[in-house]
């Protein structure tokens, strides 16, 4: 088993369904923009990201001065911990793993706030009576991993105006946000400028499937907290290419409505044939669906040369926990095949 | 005056003088490996740099578990800060700022050795007296930065011993240990597994003028530290361009040599010009010379179009010095025209 997704270096595997990113690849764009860049790379990368800060502050709609970038949203949220030290961090479990061993290298306490199999894993209303005045930071990841659920935008207002009078950030990760059917209904980007305690967190990562490149964004009204996070990171930390291919990337909307397209109908027949074959499938509106099997799943995948993400790291989850990727039609009957396989195999030794 | 070298990015310049990388440029199987890498980048990179790791254990003659890899040696001296949270550091000044910098985030004590001016800032047996037992960290560049003079290693072993009798990390910079004429003369990398205490710091940044593809890699015997330091970063730190970069640059030993054996002439003449120039010029031994003019001489050439590195930001220095890199023979020729254009023009206006 693998601490994270993705990790295809140790062994060989035909199909990789343990990551997140577009099935559809990275944009030739995207990739020649990032060559050109390699082109110009005997020079020390823009520490301002001037191209791409100009040309995403479009795409955003917001500020120039209200973007930081980073060597992947990874980079960005150990930059959020170091720079603000929260003396006590409140997570909901599961959820991304990073966010807490980001905190633990400032030493922040954390409190999990454990969302349960009974309720489908959404976070719910409960999470308010958790923000007191001694909480300094909050993670949410919406929708979340790596069940795939977004909370609507009335319980997030409500969150985000409760972490406002206990003087707490919230931190939303919505580098997933894209990949929903609606993600206007979800993005909490037009509170910025109301709430200088809010930092959202975005990626090229995974919708322009640019993982190996890393690039990642943080939205924040607050100058003070983004200069400070500035201090705690190198200034050279986002690469030429990663520039480059960032500002290509964000001419590819023909592209993420074609991923989108794809995503709903594939998404509907993954759940429907997971359910099938007898797994207990969680409700996602992301590109990737959580379900729960038996703990020797991994194996038995790997051994037929799919990788799907085995979740009994996460905190608040135990063996038997998965996560997919949803990916094109090919792909998913394929991975749907092999698992009948398992079974068959199974019912048979 | 920028806070930086080599920002190419706010206004056109002919020429850049204040980055040292190789002159030569990148080289173009580097390049087209890190191009090749591209097309895998939908991938996340491998957390191990399995590929590159086995290669440059070879290279330096060293354990692959003895190496760590960083976006930039900056990363690592980042990593060095927050995994090791040293109470005391012992830093001359001047030297590399990022080492200040990063200690700052975890609330280190900086203790200043300072080098003087009388002693051409020239480190000596001084810095002994001031290692004691509550140093927890000594940072050295060697050759020092921005004044390209190297320490002997007899000094540099008593500087060590001294250390670890002290308890306390010494990191050595050895970033521009390739650009010496006799790289081996220098570098501590004998007594790594001797002095677990030990810290490397390298990077293909310079020698293979990879600036913008960010990587860098850090030598120690102690498993304990290295491990420490993986857990205060992202996992994915390293992206796949850079990966595929650094391996293929492992193979340009024809292409370093090139590099040196110009450089050797380019630094003599250099120094021979800024000295008729009536500059006070110190002596370097690395790809790039240090001298002092007036403060006025970064606009001066600024204005047209040559950029080089004002280093009043340096602690320890005032306005008034500088450091330009050693560039090919009609670069410099053209830089010492400009020199004497502005000094003519002084003389006119």
């Amino acid at each position: 088993m693998q601490k994270h997704g993705g990790d295809v270096y140790r062994q060989h595997y035909r199909m990789d369904y343990s990551v997140n990113v577009n099935p559809l690849g990275t944009p030739e764009s995207v990739m020649a923009a990032a060559c050109e860049g390699i082109r110009h790379s005997a020079q020390y990368p823009d520490v301002d990201c001037g191209a791409l800060r100009e040309k995403l502050a479009k795409a955003e709609r917001v500020e120039g001065n209200q973007l930081i970038f980073g060597n992947g949203a990874a980079d960005l949220i150990f930059s959020l911990a170091l720079a603000m030290k929260p003396k006590t961090v409140l997570l909901p479990a599961p959820t991304f793993a990073e966010y807490e061993q980001a905190v633990k290298i400032v030493e922040s306490r954390v409190i999990h706030h454990d969302l349960t199999e009974a309720e489908g894993f959404v976070l719910d209303g409960r999470l308010l009576e958790k923000i007191t005045p001694e909480v300094d930071m909050v993670f949410l990841c919406n929708p979340n991993n790596p069940t795939g659920l977004p909370v609507g935008k009335r319980l997030m207002a409500e969150i985000l105006e409760k972490c406002a009078a206990c003087q707490a950030i919230l931190v939303v990760d919505e580098c997933f946000n894209e990949f929903l059917d609606r993600p206007g209904d979800y993005s909490m980007k037009e509170y910025l400028n109301r709430y200088p305690n809010l930092f959202i967190l975005k990626a090229f990562t995974k919708v322009y499937a640019m993982a190996g490149l890393r690039l990642g964004y943080g939205l924040c009204a607050d100058q003070e907290l983004l200069a400070r996070m500035r201090e705690v990171n190198q200034p050279w930390n986002v690469s030429i290419p990663a520039q480059y291919a960032g500002v290509a990337a964000l001419d590819e909307t023909a592209y993420v409505k074609r991923c989108k397209d794809m995503l709903s109908g594939e998404r509907d027949y993954l759940k429907e044939q997971l359910e099938q074959l007898g797994f207990r499938v969680f409700d996602s509106q992301a590109n990737y669906i959580f379900f729960h099997a038996w703990p020797e799943l991994w194996q038995e995948m790997a051994d037929r040369g799919i990788l799907i993400r085995d979740c009994s790291n996460f905190a608040g989850l135990e063996a038997g926990y998965f996560r997919i990727a949803v990916k094109t039609h090919e792909e998913n009957k394929e991975l749907i095949n092999t698992m009948k396989e398992v079974i068959k195999w199974q019912r048979q030794s």
